[in-house]
């Protein structure tokens, strides 16, 4: 580790650079790093067998005639020729050899073998590799950049906090120089490219200890040791906000598709909830990524969600307030509700039609001290977590001294505040002044709303991260177990019936009503039979077959028995399905909410458990929340506070169920889950119902 | 009318105009519109008492001076001189006054005097006001500018075919001057302001028939004569798209409030529902009113909603796909499924590795040729309608050149395309010649995507338009007699109980189940007479009092009582509630989904009725939806299908209920809001049921 980290010491920050393909042609990939490298204090090799010199540097024949231990050598020449240098400037003691040319494992077989080469040097000589087909790196601070690519570099070279791993190159820089209009506070800027060696783990773990760094943004498409990486990532996220932006979504493929749950998730809703449970930030585009980055790395952090708006312009303020209102896929935010003294120190110190009301509506008679002492008092409001200040600059009343002015107080204040300003030619500049004061600037009102929503879930997550379990998850009972044990006593082999479903969930002690078995072969039952098997007339007859997976949709359902149609009922079933099971149950009474709970194996992450709101809405409110499991009851009662039907589990319009006992049955299912469709099985509940005592599971269906 | 536009011509292309308060003074008002003006060809009459000439312009001494029958007076001074300038321009024959200086109805008493000063002026003298408190026009093929904050402009001299309409100034340049960063065609804008005399409804009118108009966004913040709005609204929206930024959202008021149906309202849904009835696209925002005026004025319709993606960099073609998979407040957009023809082509011109499904991903090995190649492929599917190119500048295989080359295939396409790109500071510069090629740009996905949703909301309105009846409304019944009738049968005067809520509602051809009231001093009914009157057991005993808004709260309701039990009932309940009627009714079977159904007024437009899924998530979805009543037949079914629950009408998982029959009972519901919530009262349904052949009203609510 301690070897590691000095190498990745070296990569940032290298004395000693090698330049594999330096030329003077301008244009050429070797020319613009050379260029960029030449800013740098670090002293450069430049290698080319067909020049001398380069721009007076003199140059190297040969990769053969690098001085050795390297801090850094930048290959920038084609995939073939790339390999070859590598392998020499890896016998050649190089600390970091970052290779730019694609054409590898991403272009087919022949690349793959490329690629194949590059991995073996680090074990064989201990230099690490970063790439191939990787942009390299951009550390303003050390004048450090390998970006042969227009990246916004001259706009960064401030630096900042902010580390930025990507693993496209094209994503990463072009919503880097996005970014970087407007001002960005970069640490680093890494692409991790095809991993042969280095990967996102190993930035990860460098970023997280740098203590030039206070905020890690990353970019991946394609996750390997998910959980791994997840729990890397949450060991930072509880010293440093990171944000992830995970595009390579894809469906879960189509044996999990066949599953109800699988239709559900697609993989990427448990790519969502597996974030929250690790305490992650997710963003959806390059343009969230870095909203997020910069606001986590320049704002402080909210104590609540509630927000306060100033404007000067009161459609502005409506506007904003219809953001707040209006949820989306981040955290929900609420407008503030202004103290009476509040509005009594904003009413005697602005307009006399100015509104006092949460948006504060200042007017276009506003002047830089109305803006300020508005802001004074809404940061002095007990009620107000977040000030969202809706700027303009309209001499001579409100000046360009605002920006500085309102700076100074956004400086000392303690709670957050974000600012949005628009100005035609000049709104980048504005927002370029704001961000060099300090303050974080954005031009438009669903972003400057959005950048609310990502300190609110920061907060959100530090809470949650502060009373996660330090300790590994220690199962009640042995699952593995359960789960053999019951596979073995499967009537046909490797096909689960209803019934046989209800037993592997009895066995999980989960709560399942008492149930007849009848075989095609067994006499048929009378009522005191029934009976003493906890069974009460009316009736419920099912089909219990592991070949019939929609048993409703074949007319195998019979409800409502009573208790001297019940032989009758058996008989027509048994002609109906000949050979097949039936199943006797007692009518149980439904009183309140059904929910589905379901198990699926994600391809990066593994075990996976889903719960939604059941019955037939299921599928048309996609009201689900995923988690990955095994997960513990805190991280259950989360995820179910998450969908929208929550509040009718807190006794919403009286119907109250009891959520610790539903809350504790979903946690047991998470153990049980996380065996199962680990072993490629898949199992639902659905639905599990109240009874108006207690939940039931009241259908269970497992696919081997 | 001829006068009218004779008048409206001459604010537009103005040959005389004078200036009230022009002066040297850099930075003042009077200053910078002086100057602005003189870019125009018109002849300029400057009104300054202090001073003689103005850069080489002589100056008139006082308003007096000025000639009669200008086209134009711009008045840059304070309110109240103002007033007296306007006065005197209007007894000289001034066609128009432009008053600049806000201080008006806006401020309080006083200034509200002075705007009826102004409104009595166009009556008396022919004058038409423009203003107080506005910005004036702009329109950058005439020259002709009053503006004097920056809005961009330089930028926007080119000219366009949107006429911007905004009554406020500040939202109306600050967005203008964004846009104009990234190309935008301004045919012209207009700042109403205070509308002391022309409104919204003029510049609609004008620019609605004005050739050199294309599309219309508008922003308003209070609309008088809502209804008279729509219907101009969508006279023009026939022809030309129109969008709409509504932005002076109000709580409909304390009183609806307090209805189920106004808590689900606000004034917003309404609005939403009204815009979709009329065939106007709404945004929410100033960035989206700009990116929906830019889309519709440059890009061809969209045939459809299915849209291709071409990319160079994986990424951005996923996270584009989240997009258009993830719905939000415009028209829903599908991934479009390629022809093999389209791939086999694809996967021919381009690199081995690419990706020939869509999104398409050309990989970063692409170059021009592949672009224009899979772009040609996708204009040929007919699977797709709209094309998304992601669009990036990488020398040397993906040239400058390139987007010069896209142009002209996007000119010559029959489809629509639009193009996302990034490129650092050059972002703005490659967006402006895309506008100048024709091509409509976005640099952010979330952006570009939306941009599709308009073209998909235009194509749809326009077919809606079309078919949207010619003739008024004709009313099914004299709901205003039926009203007036059943409101003096009313037991207690003003107050309706559930019994005379449903007699309402029978009135008006609404299926109510029969139902037997029994006041406190009637014998108690036995089986026979039930059954006479059409009620079978077990029965359904309610609580019926205008005096309690919800009976099961207290109480009220006793479910599946059976014929030896209902005496004992009865008593009981006339124990509990004496002095108050109950009602008995059969139980009725529910077999499906049930719906609330509410009529409500708002504030803008009058009688409004919503429609929503009922039970116990009517108010944790929020899935409802809103249109003006009286609403037909074909309109309530488009009311019902942006419903998430629809798919239960049209027989999802074997739920099917007829849906014409429902579609019936809304339409005539809407007839009868039109006249009983206009007359102040409030109406509900709460639910009406299927009960697998019929929709019957299971309990009904009029609050007078």
């Amino acid at each position: 580790m301690r070897e590691s980290a000095t190498r990745m010491r070296r990569l940032f920050n290298p004395t000693r650079i090698g330049i594999i393909g330096a030329t003077e042609t301008p244009g050429k990939v070797g020319r613009i790093v050379f260029d960029y490298l030449r800013r740098s204090s670090a002293e450069l090799f430049p290698v080319n067998p067909k020049i001398q010199t380069i721009l007076g540097y003199p140059v190297l024949p040969s990769t053969e005639n690098l001085p050795e231990d390297l801090d850094l050598v930048v290959v920038t020449i084609g995939a073939a020729a790339a390999v070859e240098a590598a392998e020499t400037c890896a016998r050649k003691k190089a600390a970091n050899i970052i290779i730019i040319a694609g054409g590898f494992g991403e272009t087919g077989a022949e690349g793959r073998l490329l690629e194949e080469r590059l991995k073996t040097l680090p074990a064989k000589y201990g230099s690490r590799i970063l790439g191939p087909n990787s942009l390299g790196v951009f550390v303003p601070s050390a004048k450090l950049d390998t970006i042969f690519v227009e990246h916004g570099d001259a706009a960064l070279a401030g630096g900042g906090g902010i580390a930025f791993i990507t693993q496209s190159g094209s994503v990463g820089v072009e919503s880097l120089g996005l970014a970087s209009n407007t001002g960005f506070g970069l640490r680093a800027f890494v692409g991790i490219g095809n991993k042969a060696d280095l990967d996102e783990s190993d930035f990860l773990t460098w970023f997280g200890s740098d203590s030039g760094t206070d905020t890690l943004a990353l970019y991946v498409e394609s996750i390997e040791k998910g959980r791994l990486f997840l729990e890397q990532a949450r060991g930072i996220a509880r010293r440093k906000p990171l944000v992830l932006l995970k595009a390579g979504r894809t469906l879960a493929g189509a044996s999990a598709a066949s599953s109800h749950t699988g239709r559900l998730a697609g993989s990427d809703n448990v790519v969502s909830g597996a974030l929250r449970q690790y305490g992650i930030q997710r963003a959806f585009d390059d343009e969230e990524l870095c909203d997020a980055a910069k606001t986590l790395s320049m704002v402080k952090p909210a104590a609540g969600n509630r927000v306060a708006v100033i404007t000067a312009a009161g459609g502005f303020g409506v506007m904003c307030t219809d953001y707040i209102d209006t949820p989306d896929r981040h955290a929900p935010l609420r407008m503030a509700v202004l103290s009476e003294k509040t509005k009594e120190r904003i009413r005697f110190g602005t307009l006399p039609f100015a509104s006092v009301h949460n948006p504060v509506d200042l007017t276009a008679g506003a002047d830089d001290a109305m803006y300020l002492l508005a802001l004074d008092a809404l940061l002095a409001d007990e009620g107000v977590d977040i000030v969202i200040c809706v700027t303009f600059f309209a001499p001579p009343s409100i000046t360009d001294m605002l920006s500085e002015k309102m700076a100074a107080v956004i400086r000392k204040a303690e709670k957050p505040v974000l600012v949005f300003t628009q100005y035609g030619p000049f709104t980048d500049t504005y927002l370029k002044n704001f961000y060099k004061s300090g303050v974080a600037g954005f031009s438009s009102l669903s972003r400057v709303v959005r950048a609310a929503r990502f300190l609110v879930e920061r907060s959100r997550n530090l809470r949650h991260l502060k009373e996660a379990p330090a300790a590994p998850f220690a199962p009640t009972a042995d699952y593995q177990d359960i789960f053999s044990a019951w596979k073995q006593r499967l009537e046909v082999p490797g096909h689960a019936n209803e019934w046989e479903a209800k037993l592997l969930m009895r066995s999980a002690g989960l709560p399942v009503p008492p149930g007849y078995l009848l075989s095609p072969r067994d006499p048929l039952p009378n009522v005191e039979t029934l009976s003493a098997a906890g069974i009460a007339p009316p009736y419920a007859v099912k089909l219990c077959s592991a070949r019939v997976l929609h048993k409703t949709d074949v007319g195998g359902v019979v409800l409502g028995v009573e208790a001297k149609d019940l032989h009758p009922v058996l008989e027509s079933a048994r002609r109906k399905f000949p050979g097949e099971n039936l199943l006797i149950g007692s009518m149980l009474p439904i009183r309140g909410p059904e929910f589905i709970i379901g198990a699926l194996k994600d391809p990066a992450f593994g075990a996976a458990i889903m719960v939604g709101v059941g019955g037939i809405l299921t599928e048309l409110y996609r009201d689900v929340s995923f988690r990955l499991a095994p997960c513990d009851p805190r991280e259950v009662e989360r995820m179910l506070m998450e969908l929208t039907v929550a509040p009718i589990l807190n006794g919403f319009r009286g119907s109250k169920a009891d959520l610790a006992q539903l809350v504790a049955i979903i946690a047991r299912f998470s153990e049980m889950a996380a065996v199962v469709v680990e072993s490629g099985a898949q199992m639902d509940i659905n639905p599990i119902i109240w009874n108006g005592e207690s939940w039931f599971v009241l259908d269970a269906k497992v696919v081997l």
